[in-house]
C-alpha cells in the first residue's frame, strides 16, 4: 500500500458521531448494542461478539449486564429536577435501582458535582461495587433547597452479555496490525465518539486498498474490562502475530517499550503532520494501553488520536459534547492515522544493489552539468543510497534526512525501478 | 531487612569522636592501636588484625612502625615554640629521630605551613622517604626571629606491625556488602572520625537487624597501605562474594564502573535526602576507592559520607576540629548510609503474577466510585504494577517513579501480600 | 612511531602549489599526468597506474580522456573576450569541439555566471553529457552587447586513459592506512593543491621515519571517477587490510558509521589543535568519502583537511586562487594530519601489570612528602594507571583525562619503562 493520504471524511464522520452521541453506553448493555449495530451498518461484515456475565478473563469476571429503563429525582413539588432523558450523564453508570424519599441531607452523599466546574455535569461509574446516584451541575446543586427529595432508578443488574464487535481485513501476509477503540461511554464527543468514528471511517479504507502488506484487526470494545476479556481469549494469537498497532484514544503515548515501530510510525507522523502534539509518556497512560502493554502480555501498542491534544477540562463531563469536535478535527485525526498505517505498511530496508555510487546521470536522476549549487534536487536520492545498506529502515532514514516517510518512498520506488536498490 | 530509617545517634557518634581526637594515629603504631582497641568496646566481636612490618602487598611492602614519643622546637630562650604534645599535626608524619641545634635558615627546610591559611596547621606526612619535620602556622612561621633553634624529635622506626579491624556480619546469603573506613589520621574530626564513628554506628545498628538478606564486612583500616595490605590477603574471596558496598569518605564518588547497585543506591538516596550534594567523579577520587576499584580489583564499591560535602578549606589541617563536626551532622551520614543500605537490602526485581492488569477493586486496593481526579491515590500502585516485568530493580523503578524508594517498597510489600506480584 | 610533531613545510608546499597552479587537471587527461610527474619527482617510487578508456568500474565507465588545446569567443571586432589562455576555468570541463558564430540570445545558453558572485569566474564541468560552454564573471557577461560572437574550441575527446598516483609504505604490520587526495581540478588552490601537496609533505615525512607500526597506502586519484575505479580494483583487499584512513578534502566529515578510529583520531587532533573547527555530518559529504564508505564498501574512512574550515563563497570559483592558501594555512593542515597518524600510530590499550596502586613513590614517580595540593603533578600518571585495564584505547584514555594524546603518550612510555603498563 503506497497511499498515505486519505480522502477527507470529516461530514461523514461527525454525522455518525451526531447519531451516536445520544445513546447511553456503558460497559455492558443495550448503548454498547445499539452502537455495534450502528457500526455495523457501516462495515457488514463486522462480527460482534458476546461474552457471558459471570465469566472470568485473567484477573477478572465479566460482570452484570446494566438495563436502564428511567432515573431522576423530584422535589417536594414533585417537579423534575433531575432527569436521565434529558442528559444520560446524570447518573451514576451502573446505578442499583431505588424507589425512596430522602432529606437533602441524605441526598447529598449520592451527588457528584464539580465545584471548579460549576456548569459541568461529571461523568461518574459505580461497576464494581452495588451503589447509585445522580450526577449533576455544581450551580444546581448548590441551589437545592431543604426538604425531602423522591429518587428513582428503575434500572436492573441481570446475567447478560459483555459485547464486542471485532473485524479482520487480510493482507498479503500473517503478520496482523491491531487497531483498538472504545464504546463504553454515554453522551461525551471527543473522550469517546472520535474514537469509533474514526476507526470506522479508517476501516473502510483499509477495506477499499487493494494491495495491503499486513492484515489488521479492529476492535470496537467496552475499555477495561473489554480489552482484558478480548485479551483473555486471544492474546496468545494476538502476541505472535501483532507486529505494530495503536490503540486509537490519547494524542501519543508510547508503548510501555517506547520504541517499537507503532511508536516510530506515530512520532514520525506527528512531527511532520502536528508539530505541536503533545508528547506523553508511560507513566501518563490512561486507557487500554495499559493492558495490551501489561507485563507478559506485551504487544507492540501505542495510542494516537483525539482531536484536541493535551489535557482539556471538558474531558469526562457533559462540556465534551458534539460543539466539542468538528468535522475538520476528525479529519486531522483521521489524517495523521493513515499516514502512520502508510509508513508501517512501507517501512522497508533499503538495501543498494550496486557496490559504489551508481551513476545517477546515465539513468536521467542526475543534472549533466555540474555547477555550484545544482545538485541539491538529488541530495534526496543520494542520501537514501548511502544509507540503503539493509540495516536501517524508511523511517530512521527518513528521520536522518528530516524529510517525510510519503517523500522518501517516491524517489526509493524510483531507485527501486532503476533497479538501484532491493527492499 | 526493611528497616531504612536509623535511630538518630548524633550524640554517641560525637561523644566517640571527642574520645579519640586527640590520639596520634598514623598507618601503623599505637595509635592505630588505641583506636581499634576503642572500637572493640563498642563492637565487642571485631578482629584485630596485624601484618608484620616487611611483608610485600602486592607491589607495597608493609613499613616499619612508627612510635613517636616526644617532638618540640626550642628557641634561643629555652622556649618551647612548636611542642608535638600541644597539637599532633606540629609533627610530619613518620618523622624519623633527632636532636640538633639550628640556624633558622637550615630550619626551613624542614618547616612547612601554608600562606593561603596563614591560622591553619598543616597535615603533613612522609612515609616512604625518611625525613623529619614541623608543621606550624603561617602567622607563626613569619614570626620566627633569627637564631638558633633546638630540635627534638623522639621517636622510633622498627619493625612492628600494621593493624586493621574486621567484622563480618552474617545474613541470609553469603553474598556480601563491603564497607571500609580509615583509622590513620592524627587530631582531625570531619576527613577521619566522622569515618569511623558513623561506621560503629552503623555496625551496632546491622548487628542488631534480625533478617539481613545479606552478609556485611566491614574493616577499619589506614589508608592506602592498609587497604592494599587488606586486598593482597582477600581481595580474590572479596571479588567473588562482594555484591556492593562503599568506602565512607567521599561525599559521592561514583565507583570506577560508576553504574553498579552501590552507585545506583548512593545517587538516588543522595537525590532524595540531600538534594543538594555535590556528585563528583572518577578523576576527583583520592582515598581507598583508588585500591578497591583498581583494574584487575573492580570491585563495586562507591564511596559515600562526610557531614560536609564538597571541597572545604579546613581539609588536612589544624582546623578539621571537633567544632567543624556536629551530632546533626553525624546523623545526617549515618542516615543516608543506612537508607543507601536499606535500598541494596531490598532492591528486589518485581514480577506481575497476574495477566493483564489485576482487578484492583474487588481487594479493596482501588477506589470504588470513579470520577474525574479520583484515582490519584493508587497511581503509584498501578506505575509498580506496570513496570513489574522482572527485568526492572526497585531503585530503576523507583527513579522511574520520582519516588523514594522506602515509600515504594511499602506498596510492593502490600502487592506481595496481595499476591499480585513476586521478587 | 612517536613522533606526532611534523617539521613546517609551509614554504615547499605553497612553492609546489603555484608550480602546480596553472595546469587544467580535469578527471583524465594531459594535466592530471603532468601533475601526477610533477609529485614523482618529489616522491619517485610513486606507481603511476593507467585505465583505458571504456573500463567498466563497478557501475560505472572509464570515459575518453579529454585533450584541450585552445578554446575562446570573440567579438564582432575581432577581439576576444573570453580566451581559455588567460584562465582554464573560462571553459566548462569535457567541452566537445565547436567553431561557429552565434548571435548573443544563442551564445546565453552555452554561458555560466554567478549573478550573486559578479566578479568570479565559476568552475563547471559536463563530464557525462556531450556539451559545450564558457564560463565568465557575471559582471562580464552583463556588459555583453548583442551581435554574433564567434566560438572556437579547439578539442578531442578520445579513447585513452584515467591516470591515478600510488604510493606504498611498508609499516611493521600489513595493516594499511589509507590516504586519498584529488587531482582533477583546473586552477584553484584551496579546493584542489592543498591535498595534493599537503598529501604529499606526508609523505615524504612518512618515508622518512625509521618505525611506522602500520603500513601506508596514498593515492592521488581523479574525485569520484577515479576513486571508484581504484575501488573497483582494490576494495576487497582494502577492505580486509585498512584499519583507519583520511580522505584529504574537508575540515572533518566524520566516516558513515561515525565513530571509527579514524573518526576518533581526528575529532581527538583537532579539539586540542583547532578548537574552533567546524565539525560537519555525513549528510554533509560531497567527495570521495562518498564512495569508500559507500554500502558494501564501507572502510574506515574520514575526511580531515583544508586550510580554511567551512563552507566558503570562493569554492569552486575563479577566486580560490593562490592568494586564498598560504604557507601557514599549509603548515596548519599538515600538523593536524601528523597528529591524526601519530594518534592512529600509538593508540595502543593499556594494560597495568600490578595489581592495586602500584607504589609510585619508590620507582621516584611521587612526590615523597605528601601535603595537601603537592599531588597535582602525578594526577595524569594516576589516572593513566587507573583506566589501565585493558579494554580502553589510548584516545578514549586521553579524551577522558582531557590531555592530548601526544602528551599521554609520554607518561605512558615512562609507566611501561617501569614495567607498570604493558600496552
Amino acid at each position: 500500500m503506497t497511499i498515505f493520504k486519505i480522502k477527507p471524511r470529516g461530514h461523514d464522520m461527525y454525522s455518525w458521531a451526531s447519531d451516536l452521541y445520544p445513546i447511553c453506553r456503558s460497559i455492558t448493555g443495550q448503548g454498547v448494542r445499539k452502537t455495534l449495530s450502528y457500526i455495523k451498518e457501516l462495515i457488514p461484515d463486522i462480527t460482534i461478539h458476546e461474552v457471558p456475565s459471570g465469566k472470568k478473563v485473567f484477573d477478572w469476571t465479566v460482570p452484570e449486564e446494566w438495563f436502564i429503563y428511567d432515573a431522576w429525582i423530584e422535589d417536594d413539588n414533585g417537579k423534575k429536577i433531575v432527569d436521565f432523558k434529558n442528559n444520560n450523564l446524570h447518573l451514576v453508570g451502573y446505578s442499583i435501582p431505588i424507589d425512596a424519599t430522602l432529606s437533602l441531607e441524605k441526598l447529598q452523599n449520592h451527588l457528584y458535582s464539580l465545584p471548579d466546574q460549576p456548569n459541568a455535569i461529571p461523568y461518574v461509574t459505580s461497576y464494581y461495587k452495588k451503589d447509585w446516584g445522580f450526577c449533576l451541575s455544581h450551580n444546581q446543586r448548590e441551589s437545592l433547597k431543604n426538604g425531602n427529595y423522591k429518587v428513582h432508578i428503575n434500572s436492573e443488574l441481570k446475567k447478560g452479555f459483555l459485547n464486542y464487535g471485532e473485524v479482520y481485513i487480510k493482507g498479503r501476509s500473517k503478520k496482523e496490525v491491531f487497531l483498538s477503540t472504545y464504546i463504553c461511554h454515554p453522551s461525551m464527543a471527543n473522550n469517546e465518539l472520535s474514537g469509533p468514528v474514526v476507526t470506522t471511517a479508517l476501516v473502510q479504507w483499509l477495506k477499499a486498498s487493494l494491495d495491503l502488506n499486513y492484515s489488521y484487526r479492529i476492535v470496537f470494545i467496552p475499555e477495561t474490562i473489554g480489552s482484558i476479556t478480548y485479551l483473555s481469549k486471544n492474546y496468545k494469537k494476538l502476541k505472535s502475530n501483532v507486529i505494530a498497532g495503536y490503540d486509537l484514544a490519547y494524542s501519543y503515548m508510547p508503548s510501555r517499550d517506547g520504541n517499537t515501530m507503532s511508536d516510530k510510525a506515530a512520532l514520525h507522523c506527528l512531527t511532520h503532520l502536528a508539530k505541536d502534539f503533545k508528547q506523553y509518556s508511560w507513566l501518563d497512560r490512561g486507557s487500554d494501553e495499559r493492558q495490551y502493554c501489561a507485563p507478559g502480555i506485551d504487544m507492540p501498542i501505542a495510542s494516537i488520536m483525539r482531536t484536541k491534544y493535551g489535557e482539556y477540562p471538558e474531558y469526562h463531563t457533559s462540556l465534551d459534547n458534539m460543539s466539542f469536535i468538528s468535522p475538520d478535527g476528525l479529519n486531522g485525526a483521521l489524517n495523521i492515522i493513515s499516514h502512520a498505517i502508510g509508513c508501517i505498511e512501507n517501512n522497508l530496508f533499503p538495501k543498494a544493489l550496486i557496490l559504489g555510487e551508481p551513476q545517477l546521470g546515465k539513468r536521467g536522476l542526475y543534472p549533466d552539468t555540474s555547477i555550484k549549487g545544482s545538485a541539491k534536487d538529488t541530495d534526496i536520492m543520494m542520501n537514501i543510497l548511502t544509507y540503503a545498506d539493509g540495516k536501517r529502515d524508511l523511517i530512521d532514514i527518513s528521520n536522518i534526512l528530516g524529510v517525510p516517510l510519503w517523500e522518501v518512498k517516491k524517489i526509493v520506488d524510483l531507485l527501486q525501478e532503476n533497479k538501484l536498490i532491493s527492499v
